[in-house]
């Protein structure tokens, strides 16, 4: 009786009670449709059923106005009163930057929101894949990002990255959690995983299945100049990133154990990260291994396949290495991550690999690599 | 002896612990400098000594490009291969969107950071206020903005608002918090106050130094198109807010009350916000006093300046009105709110009325209306 009048109690407070996050998704739409990228209000640009895009500009003194896909150039033409247009060929889903040239000048389309990226901020297009919610709002539990802002005593400077914690972290106050720290690819920035890769609508839709333990995402921004520092420094090779590896190891991690209720040991941290920040990720996670013992590529952990780097007693040190690279991705790329990965194959060092199919070097194949490698962690 | 003991581990904690958010803020520059709000590593936009700002853009094959400061329309010059330069006059201090016209298209400077400003990402540059820095980082406890999904029944949609918790908010799982609804301008959405608006760093400031009670602040996007409603709703004057009023009171208000550790009565609510936002708030406040004690408008509240919407029982009702104004507004906006604080004066309505000197109507008379009205809060 005890039980049924809980089980009431329960189902009263599911009925009555405002959720802090619930309900449904958007219908996919079968007839052309503005991108959920747009500014709100704006038609344009929209996605025909066959996933190409239409594009329009207002631009009545322009010689010349084109659309830059980045994998191509398309010229646009003036249709009416100043307004030019064009329509792509089909692109492959996921989440793509593109430009608008006006008479040569790369500028962003005043019709999409912007995202960082590109070393810019760069229009970008939400291309969907039918059928595909792991990404979206769910109906499920939601959990936050937050902006904590830091003091780096390093570089004399205030920095921010951005936090997930999930759904349950402030109800539950003496619950520790382990921790993901996640890095965004060159040309972008902390805001990229929150904005571009979405990472709260992953980690809530793995965690609310089962699918993930519940843990907190860091989401730092993956370079620092150490004050004082000569000016060869500041303008060195971005994948000489030993400033941001010296930030991470004394300032940020320790911060995060500070601010957050975490779990401090390396059987609770794990490091990944996309094209530059999957190198980054091998290269601090495997130099710091009293900090970490999980590692994630995404696109981009094969930058030093030298085989006496990955030594077989990896195989006990670590609880895993992963790599991934989606199969459209140009042809440097996707040899570059399968060279690494049979190398490490065929050395016998155990990781995870995975090729995302019919993605590009994109936020797809990025968020399909985060909600695999999520779920095989602090196990 | 014990107390002695307290005091040492605190001492000893203050020292050796990281800190979660702690030092320092940059100097003030009296030699031209890039502004804060470049893409990191663009030198332009500059500014100079006297506050004007020096602007360069590449566009060799552009035949004409301005500098639209929004105020003013400045033409650029070729001044070496295809870059353009030119510089403005001296402006005031503050955050100013901007634009740059190539060839008669306005597009954002690609080297600004872009903030979703005149109903689109627009450029936007910092120009400091010497000595001033109420609204900067400092070495005081930081509290968080965290984004927050929910679900809206009456609009069948996702939306998303920012929520300022306060720094002890996770450290005192018992501590329940007043309110205040904080609503951006027409033409910016939800992100205006967390970006341009530095509501975090005002707000950590004033607690730290117990100018304000610690609070939550909940910005949200202060627009909403009710599902199923006809097309006319749609297009509907922007002045026209039932839709949103309705999401307000029924879907937002009790998803922060049950999502946040709140004091979920009328006397620990506020509502504020600037222009639009501002005329909103003494909308919604005044017609919701059941939810709301504390009212606030900046740069918009003499909307609807009909004294039979004051009745004098708002002596008694209601804990605080406020309004402001910058003394550099457009002659409308400034005689609008200067004649709704006259009439109200006239009327015997208690009110503050604030004037914030040299400023436009712009995120700087915001900034220092928040600051103001924050402190008057809750006690």
């Amino acid at each position: 009786m005890k039980i049924h009048g809980i089980l009431a109690a329960i189902l009263f407070a599911l009925v009555l009670s405002p959720s802090c996050g619930s309900r449904k998704q958007a219908a996919y739409l079968t007839v052309p449709f503005s991108a959920s990228t747009n500014i709100p209000g704006k038609e344009y640009p929209k996605i025909n059923p066959d996933l190409s895009v239409t594009c329009r500009v207002e631009a009545p003194d322009a010689i010349s106005v084109e659309l830059d896909l980045c994998n191509k150039v398309y010229p646009m033409v003036q249709i009416e009163g100043g307004v030019w247009e064009v329509t792509s060929d089909p692109q492959v889903p996921g989440f793509h930057y593109y430009f608008i040239n006006v008479d040569g000048v790369r500028v962003s389309d005043p019709s999409s929101k912007l995202f960082y990226g590109c070393g810019l901020m760069a229009s970008g297009i939400e291309i969907p894949e039918a059928g595909v919610d792991f990404y979206l709002e769910q109906d499920v539990p939601h959990g936050e990002v937050r902006m904590q802002r830091y003091w780096s005593d390093l570089a004399q400077t205030w920095r921010i990255c951005y936090v997930y914690t999930p759904a349950e972290y402030d109800t539950t106050p003496d619950a520790r959690y382990p921790v993901l720290y996640l890095q965004h690819g060159g040309g972008e920035d902390e805001t990229g995983w929150p904005n571009q890769g979405k990472v709260d609508n992953i980690m809530d839709n793995l965690i609310a299945s089962g699918e993930a333990v519940s843990m907190i995402v860091v989401m730092d921004r993956g370079s620092a100049v150490l004050a004082n520092s000569p000016d060869w420094e500041r303008t060195r090779n971005i994948f000489d990133f030993s400033a941001y590896e010296k930030v991470v190891v004394e300032e940020l991690v320790p911060m995060i154990d500070a601010c957050y209720r975490t779990l401090d040991d390396r059987n609770s941290r794990a490091i990944a990260g996309l094209s530059l920040g999957g190198y980054q990720s091998w290269s601090i996670g495997l130099s710091h291994m009293d900090l970490f013992s999980y590692i994630g590529g995404f696109s981009g952990a094969g930058m030093e396949p030298s085989p006496e780097k990955y030594p077989l007693s990896l195989n006990e040190q670590m609880n895993l290495l992963y790599l991934s690279v989606g199969t459209e991705e140009p042809e440097q790329m996707y040899a570059g991550v399968k060279a690494f990965h049979d190398m490490l194959e065929n050395k016998g060092v155990q990781h995870l690999y995975y090729e995302s199919p019919g993605t590009a070097h994109e936020w797809l194949t990025w968020r399909r690599s985060l909600r695999q490698f999520a779920a095989l962690l602090f196990r």
